[in-house]
């Protein structure tokens, strides 16, 4: 009884490593969730009670769907940090960012429209497409980097209605857009008339380097409020995953469609949420916070790449990332990655074969591997069972 | 840019009246939201000082797409207090019941499909069925029932895979189905195969008279768990709106499907909202509330309906509902409530057109009118100003 599509789409391989996760002899590689240990509970604890202890019985009421002007305020201040310009109005609050994927989704895609995406991209916004009428297809690389030219023919074609990317430390790969190639795709798909959704959850966990300007804030410099451009982030990896809080900026032209959308599919986020979060960006924590999650972050990035280095030699390759959570390998050995993920199950360390996150011709030999939960004791250990495992199938 | 089906979809115009919701000038009887003076606020907040009194960490980390077990087990408990089985595994929280009409729509839901809904219905389910690809049908009635004669012969013709029903105290008619038609729909959609979505928030606010089982009850004792009725309900109506909280009750055979789409749509509902439900339903508080909740309605229901007997005669005719939050109301003038409400809102009290809740050929001489805010001090009134504005219009 089930339509077609959806009897096509399998639940998420992440989501089914859950179960291991929870048994404490396993290490996780595997998921792309921030490191409880760095869970500011005292902080959003203070915040709670100081709302307790003020009048807050409209909290627990039904609320407008953009969300509450208090969060939608501090969110515009806090953007400004990282010179991103999102005026409140062009505001929508959402339960997780992923929320506004489904959103943008919603309202922009439908039969006869391809949507592209990067090769490989998260397997959630995959899922979420494929619920939808439009054809999936990945954008075409030269050396590592998105084919400029090759873009611009496919969207010269006419049927691409939107193009997703993770500009930031993407999700598999730790991959960052450079700035020439954010500047050539603002102006391509403004000329083509391409909706950007700009997924961005990872882009505060820089710990290296230059921070590179949004496309939604390239496009905004070229293009004023007449751009195409969403921008979505998330307060899963830096606060709390748990309060589902997420945000979407978009232009005039397009929001309020999406917030019909989003009052159609479930109203508003939760009211109380809302308020735990205006009220700890406005008390400052969040930017203290984030220097701390950026130095635990790096640090253990090197946990792992250390490890690897030294139990598993060349055996893996991958390119350093210089933010959020996630390295991206590739087995230099005549070995897949879900065989070794099996052995890897035998010896309690798991990590996410890469073939989940390609739209098509998957590589099979490519793995992700999350060093967010990674500690100075079981870095080691955890290299030194990937080594086992791969022993083992050679 | 937008999709066409988004492009057809308008704004609710009861979420459009919010903006005189909130001018303390205006009466309000356009929401369907629960009294804003019955909210717990004490007894959530003790709740919530009970949670942070323990080890709540996890409370803030991702958590799985099923919903927290505690909270499944004490819905579980809860409905057995309304003889209904509904096991924990085959519970999915949702973010208030309005997603789960969503997640149901996109697992079933494609082209070629119909989906029957009740003359007229809750509008938001008309908006998310407008997102999907398919036919939007009408159930037929003959004296105020449905024709379950025309129903079976519409579902013998195949295409209808859907049936959404509100089984008790319905938005916006108050209505509530008898036992024999409810033990009939079960048996046509088990013969046909055909989904029902029996959506029920308003079920555990009666006042009067005898709980009629829903449908959900009366499949399982004909079918065991092989039947095809997906039930939900909600905490909005009798605990928290602004916590976002609802359930999926459906079959082994559906569930894992639904569960997929919510994962794919945002992860997970709020873990730290969930505990605080779960909590408090274990506290027991809730059943003690519920009867202070349906005094509190048949209340002012009483008022609404004295006022209006007093101020507007038999200008308007209406049912006496036995719970819920609704009257429904014909105007026995050549006025339609359009242009009623242009009046009303000159004179500062606010209602919601009928004919918003009609999938096809609206009946543009009704009206809901929700006393679930009224007090004392301005149920007069209300009928007053609504006199007034009839005066102006005849």
């Amino acid at each position: 009884m089930l339509s077609q599509k959806s009897a096509n789409i399998k639940s998420s391989p992440v989501r089914e490593l859950l179960k291991y996760t929870k048994k404490p002899e396993f290490i996780s590689l595997a998921g792309g969730i921030p490191a409880t240990d760095m869970l500011d509970v005292d902080g959003i604890d203070t915040i709670i009670q100081d709302i307790l202890a003020i009048d807050h019985r409209q909290m627990f009421q039904y609320s407008v769907t953009e969300g509450e002007a208090e969060l939608r305020t501090e969110i515009t201040k806090f953007n400004l940090h990282f010179d991103l310009h999102t005026p409140e109005n062009n505001i929508l609050i959402t339960n997780g960012s992923q929320q506004a994927i489904d959103l943008l989704s919603r309202v922009f895609l439908e039969k006869g429209d391809k949507v592209l995406v990067e090769r490989p991209t998260y397997l959630a916004a995959l899922q979420l497409f494929s619920y939808t009428d439009a054809e999936i297809e990945e954008v075409s690389y030269q050396n590592n980097a998105i084919d400029l030219e090759a873009l611009r023919s496919v969207l010269a074609d006419g049927q691409v209605k939107m193009l997703y990317l993770i500009p930031n430390f993407a999700n598999p790969t730790g991959h960052t857009l450079d700035y020439q190639t954010r500047e050539q795709i603002v102006k391509l798909v403004h000329e083509y008339h391409v909706i950007v959704v700009e997924d961005d959850p990872y882009g505060y966990l820089r710990f290296e380097g230059e921070m590179v300007p949004s496309l939604y804030a390239i496009a905004q410099s070229m293009y004023g409020n007449n751009h195409n451009i969403c921008y979505m982030s998330s307060f899963s990896k830096i606060f709390a995953p748990g309060l589902r809080l997420g945000w979407l900026a978009a232009p005039d032209k397009f929001l309020s469609a999406i917030v019909v959308a989003k009052q159609a599919l479930d109203l508003h986020t939760s009211t109380f949420n809302q308020h735990i979060a205006a009220k700890y960006l406005a008390s400052g924590r969040l930017m203290e916070r984030l220097s701390l999650l950026q130095t635990t972050y790096k640090h253990r990035r090197d946990l792992l790449i250390n490890a690897l280095k030294k139990h598993l030699g060349d055996k893996l390759s991958y390119n350093t990332p210089s933010g959020g959570m996630f390295l991206w390998c590739h087995i230099n050995l005549d070995i897949n990655a879900t065989d070794l993920l099996a052995a890897c199950i035998e010896e309690k360390v798991i990590f996410v074969p890469g073939e989940v996150f390609f739209a098509k011709h998957p590589d099979k030999k490519s793995l992700r591997l999350s060093y967010s939960m990674l500690t100075n004791e079981n870095a080691d250990e955890a290299a030194i069972r990937i080594a086992k495992a791969i022993e083992k199938l050679q």
